[in-house]
């Protein structure tokens, strides 16, 4: 192969634009989580990302997205483009020839990715179809980045200003391959560092949380600070930039301890970069030797699915009931039957002994517990659908609090009781 | 306010594209949701979607989109674009004002949705901050669609031959406006429709299906026929165009059947339109009037998550176990402690005792169960990290399989371990 052209690459990357490929997208058949993914890795380099594009499976609809992207049009041009998808072996998978013919060159065989291809098929034990040696052909002159996660290699391919890198798109090869081997590639082009700190706060709307820090928001430069919404919380994103990693932090941390001293937003804040609610009582209760066992009815699993998504949460979180049924509720967790003959299985009482319940029965310290009507159907006059009562239990005492969530959908109630649930948690053990 | 010229549009809606507004997009810090949900919308209606973009809050970047988006600037210039976000109280909500200077409006203070922001505060018990009053400034002569799910009211504003539709970023307020009031007004200026059936396969890479349909992806042209890859199964889509519903579907049933009949596929399918594994699993278990347990362990309350997360699941779902360490295995599922000293937790003779228990103790018709190592700690020689055993036990008997994925993340190998034992439900009860 000739000699690769990128590597000559003088000029810094300090812009970037995302290019998704595929008629799926366009579809709506799949969510890009891609673009997400990438952005966030693109900021962590300094990188600055001002615009994402879909285009669907179309060689010249690609073509005509690239040349905006490297040559502006209107809009600031990028030094970098990050494509995905579109690298697999169907005759509609075309990124490679089009960004290839994007930069006049011409494709060849790769024996090194064709021998890594065959290999791929017979450790997973697949049969190997004659499409996927489409796989194995390269632009000339290109980096290829092999692929230890599915079949189609990646790439980087540009010039001395302008250089395209080539994931595949299924995310669980694109998320390694951009982190083990597209990150260490851009890092010889990328100039300073960003750094983000997210501080996280439950209980106030985003307006309100404006409304409070508008100055500080106009006034702050660098570190800039910016609010967004998030799986029913505000966080508050401090993003400082500098020459290397530590100024860049000193720079976040100033600002973020002002902000965390605010007495108007102390009582709502969870914690600081700790990714979500989940993670931030993992860790509380990793660090007070403390264990957790849940209840769950209208969360039907979701809270124990979100405990254990987190590596490590087996160290505190033992186990849990899904009762979706009132026998069940009295029979695994010892709920009393004339408590939901008088109060319904919907109610604070039921909440409460279902905590109660959880934690007695598995000897942990926190018992947590949801119940209600997640919809669409269900619901009463006096707990009309959108209500949850969740209930968190202690060696000393229970807690429950009635949750309302009107002209949501299903999905919405259930995530935003389990964030409430495991927030009070984090509460009672604070 | 003047009358909106997009009242007086005579020209259809064949082409569109969606402009999603938000810095939080380009950080990353959220997944575009919204344009997958707008693009299928779109797709029901008939109207094409040929790309997607991404701006930050910049009212000069969303400007030069929207000219891109109307004008085509080497592209097809697109008949409608649907912007979502940017329309809150915060000042870097751009997107209201950007549209009207584009399509050369005022604003003005429109009175009826200034009063239901108002209206919503008091709801919601919430106090209303100034900076919520300019959600009620609407660009003159445009169309608001009120909004009962938060403050933003949505809009559509245009002339005759342009038409753009102004959404909320959240999902639960962009949601329902779209469907109870974007598709009511679009489907004025639609001309037939297209309608799509989708073919579920778990089993066979994507690879593997389009090799065996090659001929009959090139030769369709209505309906056209093509896979896709989505949490671990592949679908085939098969969409036809007509001028009615009823032909647009009799075109489709028709490949639907052909391909159902493929022996090669048959035995892979395990639905049409039916979402996913767990909606096909639920409908079929309601046909039969039988019942299913949980017992999970490395999957931590996902399969009941999965399951409680599709409406009307509770007439077959009646609950089940997290257990998360091996004393409540025994416990609570009656796995014999020899067992785990023999074999490990990790086993099929573990998965087999602990899907038996869910079953006898909660009294089902079925009990599946899950237990493995999903990473990034934990394995062995020889189960090592991605090794997931799966049981499904009946009244009659308990099968168990071994599952393997190597290199995989966390989220991947608990999301097809749980696909997996779902479709291996499907199959016991077929």
């Amino acid at each position: 192969m000739a000699s690769f052209d990128t590597r000559n690459r003088t000029a810094p990357i300090r812009t970037a634009e995302i290019l998704c490929v595929g008629t799926e997208l366009l579809l709506g058949d799949i969510v890009n989580t891609n673009a997400a993914f990438l952005s966030k890795g693109l900021a962590s380099l300094g990188i600055a990302v001002y615009h994402q594009a879909v285009v669907g499976d179309s060689s010249e609809r690609l073509r005509v997205a690239l040349a905006d992207a490297f040559e502006g049009h209107g809009r600031p041009a990028a030094d970098l483009v990050i494509l995905s998808g579109g690298l697999g072996p169907t005759y509609d998978d075309l990124t490679k020839e089009t960004v290839a013919a994007y930069f006049g060159r011409a494709m060849e065989l790769h024996e090194e990715s064709l021998a890594r291809i065959r290999d791929f098929f017979t450790r997973t034990g697949r049969v190997m179809t004659p499409n996927n040696e489409k796989q194995a052909m390269m632009p000339e002159g290109c980096v290829v980045f092999p692929n230890d996660y599915g079949t189609a290699p990646a790439l980087a391919i540009g010039d001395g200003t302008r250089t395209a890198i080539l994931l595949p798109g299924p995310p669980a090869e694109l998320i390694p391959l951009f982190n083990e081997q597209a990150v260490p590639f851009l890092r010889r082009f990328t100039e300073g560092i960003l750094i983000s700190r997210n501080i996280h706060i439950m209980g106030l709307g985003e307006s309100t949380v404006e409304a409070m820090l508008h100055d500080l928001m106009v006034s702050s430069e660098n570190p800039t600070v910016a609010p967004y919404c998030k799986s029913g919380e505000v966080r508050l994103r401090i993003t400082a930039r500098a020459a290397d990693e530590s100024s860049a932090r000193e720079l976040c941390d100033g600002l973020v301890s002002q902000i965390l001293q605010d007495p108007r937003l102390a009582p709502y804040i969870y914690g600081v970069d700790c990714d979500n609610i989940e993670t931030a009582l993992v860790r509380l209760l990793t660090d007070r030797g403390m264990t957790l066992a849940t209840a769950e009815s209208c969360t039907g699993g979701m809270l124990g699915q979100r405990l254990t998504a987190i590596p490590g949460a087996s160290a505190v979180y033992t186990g849990g009931f899904i009762t979706y049924t009132n026998e069940q509720k009295i029979v695994l967790l010892g709920v009393d039957p004339s408590t939901i003959s008088a109060h319904t299985e919907v109610s604070a009482e039921a909440a409460a002994e279902m905590a109660q319940g959880a934690r007695t029965r598995l000897g942990t310290d926190i018992g947590l517990s949801t119940t209600g009507y997640a919809g669409p159907g269900g619901g009463t006059d006096v707990n009309p659908v959108g209500t949850v009562y969740i209930g968190i239990a202690t060696k000393d005492n229970v807690v429950t609090h009635r949750l309302y969530f009107p002209n949501k959908s299903r999905d919405y109630v259930r995530e935003a009781a389990a964030s409430r649930v495991l927030r009070e948690a984090v509460h009672a053990v604070l």
